[in-house]
């Protein structure tokens, strides 16, 4: 019995972990395309801002390792050009069959990239290394970003540090994805006030900019070729189609992480959310189902999180207006509480909370602050995803102490807010 | 219409401001036999450590201010010596007598004390001040603090911080009121590192003590007295027992903070604890109860949170031989995570996790580490609340990025653990 899996990172390398962890026997063999495994490509803007000093930092496995300990084969350089399912074999680029009883397609996804020297991507290894190596060479002055989602705000603030001056150029009015006018608001002050200018509503191509450097943060997609051409399904997002076992149209074949689609908890409908966490639970599922076991992952309720010049961003379910494109009658409530006793030096809060005025469940919010802001939002996303009332979770036993949290934590006071505007 | 409330701390003031909201009109009085109202009591610890300058900073309202801002009545020095229901009166100690229509009791616990001069509670502002001026006149070497719950070991951090020899008394042989062998261990592990002894399962009274100074931070009581001489009932916890909208047996006299017991959510079964965020939270039910409106306060899991020399330390639910003695069939399980990216100076964090094997429910659980033990404390005590099972648990989607948290959560790898053990 051999488990084949398709792509080196997140999502195909937790396949292969959980395969081995429940199955001792089964061969399992890894085929990575690039020359590294288990980048964490998360990590990329903090090298280029400095605080990663090498990229080996954001490589937590070597194929090595994987062979070592957990007796896995890992190749690397090892590209599958195709599938062919009735013969359960991919063929790779240098012509060298390979057979598989089970399959995970874990190819991930791609960013948009170009042959311009001046532009950059910051989606891979080498394009962390080549645009730290274009501002140590050439030393550019401006810098224009291309995309106002959590990648080109990162690699904004990233390039900021080093001293360049950077405009952000976003096509549409909103931030982060995300049609919220008050958290745009909130993350474009930020920005502003580490002197990163924002051009909303600007839709460009690089050829027109005449900033010294662009980096290309806009456009990811996911890579569904191989799979699309061996007669997998696509979901309406345009990523690969799994049911909650992970398995696609075919018996057999997996699909997880950044190529494959996910359910939104809340909307119960299909979505694309490309994210490092989720990939590695969509890794596992799919790599426990391909060892034999029954696991299913349910979906994601959209929780997301970043560092904003030192602002901690952090959102999750729908906001007031795709809540109503959903067929919702949402209501929202906006507070600005502390993040701990005053004589603990609290820094400030806010919380956004979004109800549903038929049913009363919180189904999204945003958090902005300090620390504090990833455990306020985990509360959150908690709480949506057990379709919590707002009545109940104005209720909730959280944790008071005065070195750690005020006595009315903010997600307890916006709440109380929606618990009256609902 | 005339609201009654007695007492002026965290629950009394919760319910005649909550009352106030929901209700314009009615007359609301709040009788506190104390000097001042609104005490942070929470905070008293760190007035004695140095980092609260001065007790004020700890008291968030006057009198004034509730008379000016919120039209409420409030007496200080008012202290009631019996209720009397059939007249639906109150009288004070110096005779008056006042009618109610509506009575909200919030009498608050009580701190044991003694005449000794080397004995201090820290229970009171007045407690607080004795404490530190008996620091500034005697300059004691050394330290005895009875008790080993959490007063217990913020006063002796804070006499540590003061440069004394401490000594923590504590009668069993678990510390924080948690039969929680791990728990304890690493609390101790801590406090030892701060060179605080600990003299576990002792039994001692101020007597047999030679140290310069006393601290009694154990026995914490609720004040029923007048309560109970009025005939209303008390639970099986000892403390005023109330229904979920927080009224007592006898109709219109509400009880809510720690004279009153409340419902542990998991086991469905009364219990006193005694914390200031959930007063508030059943003084804001009381008050809406008695203002007309309809509000339940459904009870509590448990949660609390201290810091302990530096290290946070909460905990949720029950530990396991708790829940052992409360019918379930526990397994615990006990992982050593990161609570960030390694490349942004994680810190050590320790997740705990207890599920039942019957239901395979989470049922508690602690957290040790630095400032992200409140969040993650946090969403065990929301997973818990909503009877979420271990299976479910283990796929939240929680926040990551780098700078705030790491892609897999300390909480959701000991879910992992938990699953595969139940």
């Amino acid at each position: 019995m051999r488990l084949v899996v398709i792509g080196g990172v997140a999502a195909g390398l937790s396949a292969a972990a959980r395969a081995r962890r429940l199955d001792a026997e089964m061969e399992i063999v890894v085929l990575e395309k690039g020359e590294t495994i288990s980048l964490g490509a998360c990590g990329l803007p903090y090298f280029i801002e400095g605080q990663v000093q090498r990229l080996s930092q954001l490589v937590a496995y070597t194929p090595q390792q994987f062979s070592k300990e957990r007796n896995i084969a890992v190749r690397t350089q090892a590209e599958v050009v195709t599938i062919s399912h009735p013969r359960r074999e991919v063929t790779l680029r240098n012509g060298e069959k390979l057979h598989y009883d089970k399959l995970v397609i874990a190819t991930g996804a791609r960013a948009p990239r170009s042959e311009n020297p001046r532009v950059c991507a910051l989606h891979t290894l080498h394009d962390a290394e080549r645009l730290k190596s274009l501002l140590q060479s050439q030393r550019p002055k401006t810098a224009a970003v291309i995309g106002g989602g959590y990648i080109g705000i990162e690699a904004a603030e990233a390039l900021r540090a080093q001293g360049v001056n950077v405009t952000i150029y976003q096509a549409s009015s909103f931030l982060l994805g995300r049609a919220d006018a008050a958290l745009t608001d909130a993350v474009a002050k930020q920005l502003r006030k580490f002197r990163i200018r924002l051009e909303m509503n600007t839709t460009v191509t690089p050829e027109v900019l005449k900033e010294d450097l662009i980096v290309l943060a806009a456009g990811v997609k996911p890579n569904t070729t191989l799979a699309q051409e061996a007669g997998i399904e696509l979901g309406r997002s345009g990523a690969i189609r799994a049911n909650d076992r992970m398995e696609t149209n075919i018996n057999g074949v997996y699909a997880a992480g950044d190529c494959a689609e996910t359910t939104n908890l809340i909307t119960g409908r299909a979505t694309y959310v490309p994210l490092g966490t989720t990939a590695n639970k969509m890794g596992r599922v799919a790599g426990a189902n391909a060892a034999g076991a029954r696991e299913r992952f349910a979906g994601i309720v959209g929780t997301s999180i970043l560092r904003a010049c030192g602002l901690g961003v952090a959102m999750t379910g729908l906001c007031e207006s795709d809540a109503k494109a959903e067929g919702f009658e949402p209501v929202s409530v906006l507070i600005h509480g502390r993040d701990k006793a005053g004589y603990f030096r609290s820094r400030p809060t806010t919380v956004s909370l979004v109800g549903d005025r038929r049913t009363r469940r919180v189904i999204g919010g945003f958090v902005l602050g300090d620390d504090g802001v990833a455990g306020r939002i985990n509360v959150i996303a908690t709480a949506i995803t057990n379709k919590m009332k707002v009545d109940e979770f104005e209720m909730l036993d959280l944790a008071y102490t005065p070195p750690y949290a005020p006595v009315w934590d903010p997600v307890l006071i916006a709440a109380q807010q929606l618990v009256k505007a609902l």
